[in-house]
């Protein structure tokens, strides 16, 4: 967590986030009122921020890692939009560390060169237009990171994205898997894309597949930046 | 800045890192050893560091923004390979708040769907494969952050860039030019692909690129993630 991102849920009276993200910081905001919901009522919880802000007072919406990043923060701007209260309230987006740097940070340095972050939901996306985008990135030789990579219910995305990675990289090509980084729970592992799919993966899963220079050396992934050393 | 990392600085007992950001941090370090160095020696820098470390100190090696994106940390990994030394010093890379999500967040939320980074900086990439990322990019209709966007000397990266983005999209897709985020003299820009060359755009700049999606709001950028409000 970032020094601004704990001054401004210091300084908030309300807090509102998803259930899990609250329990994470519950030592920081006892005594505030809740906004909290499950994870699938985020245009209610959003609602609700905006009209504790727009009745003055200060709230804090809290995401995990980066706001900005398949967070809350384009949310809460398109429901703030909506209730035309977008000029009424004062906002200050704060950026965090988004899952991507920290899964490659436990990874070593695989995000040295050109990257993508590719969302394999496909309950707001249609898979046809994920599975364009992971085709466009493996064709350019892009560094990839998968969010959202697979659930109990959800796992032909992940298989149709391998599909079309074997078509443009080699079966060995170096893949990580973090699991809840930097977290209780955390869970860090080094394979290969043609064994992706035999590791488990879930929602607290990010995925990153190496470009064509990514090379695994001992327990650490590094994508060369090009220096010649 | 997150709490990791200033712990991590406060406990080092030497820091190296380019000149620029070290005064940045200069009141965290006093009377710690330094190795710094100006911007083009890097390797240098990174083995001094390593031979600190491998003598058995505490060494700190500071990046702006997240090491591992565009940074420091796959350097000093190869370096330690190369040095024959990965082995032989405790290594924690400590991920960071990259440029492109401090530059979202001042924008509002560009990046709440699914982007590239992409550095133009041909010093160490060939200027093709640059453009072909570009390109693979714009066709499959990805949010994009250009990282190093333009040098006084490096100004036909982004003019071939921008003739390729309009190839995809419409000339009024929104852009926003972020200079120094959270710094001093930071400095916002919302504009339009076809404008984008009319702004001042250097080194400390950040560039994103809206996808098909992307509308500007008052002073904000949204990508829609496709919620139905
Ligand atoms: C709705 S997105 C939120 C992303 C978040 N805003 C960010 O910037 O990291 C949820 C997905 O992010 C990834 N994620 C978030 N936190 C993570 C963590 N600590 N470790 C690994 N993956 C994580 C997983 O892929 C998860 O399915
Ligand atoms: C060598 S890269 C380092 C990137 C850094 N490791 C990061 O994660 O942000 C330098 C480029 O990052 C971008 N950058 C770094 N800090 C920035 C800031 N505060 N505001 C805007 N752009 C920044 C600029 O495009 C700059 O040319």
């Amino acid at each position: 967590m970032t020094f601004r991102a704990r001054e401004a849920i210091e300084q908030a009276e309300v807090i509102a986030g998803y259930k899990t993200y609250i329990e994470l910081i519950r030592p920081m905001i006892e005594k505030k009122r809740l906004i909290s919901t499950g994870m699938t009522r985020e245009i209610e919880r959003c609602r609700e921020a905006a009209l504790a802000a727009s009745e003055g007072h200060r709230v804090a919406l809290i995401s995990s890692g980066d706001a900005g990043i398949y967070g809350m923060a384009g949310l809460m701007l398109e429901v703030l939009e909506d209730m035309r209260k977008l000029d009424e309230v004062e906002i200050e987006v704060i950026p965090g560390v988004t899952a991507a740097s920290g899964a490659a940070a436990l990874l070593g340095a695989p995000l040295m060169h050109d990257f993508c972050a590719i969302s394999l939901s496909d309950l707001l996306t249609p898979l046809d237009t994920i599975l364009r985008r992971v085709e466009a990135a493996a064709s350019a030789d892009f560094v990839i990171v998968l969010y959202n990579p697979k659930s109990k219910k959800r796992t032909k995305p992940i298989e149709a994205a391998q599909e079309i990675l074997l078509r443009y990289r080699g079966p060995d090509t170096p893949v990580g898997i973090v699991r809840s980084a930097l977290r209780a729970g955390q869970k860090v592992v080094l394979s290969r894309l043609k064994n992706l799919l035999e590791h488990p993966i879930d929602m607290q899963s990010v995925v990153i597949i190496g470009n064509s220079q990514t090379r695994q050396v001992g327990s650490f992934l590094i994508t060369p930046r090009g220096y010649q050393l």
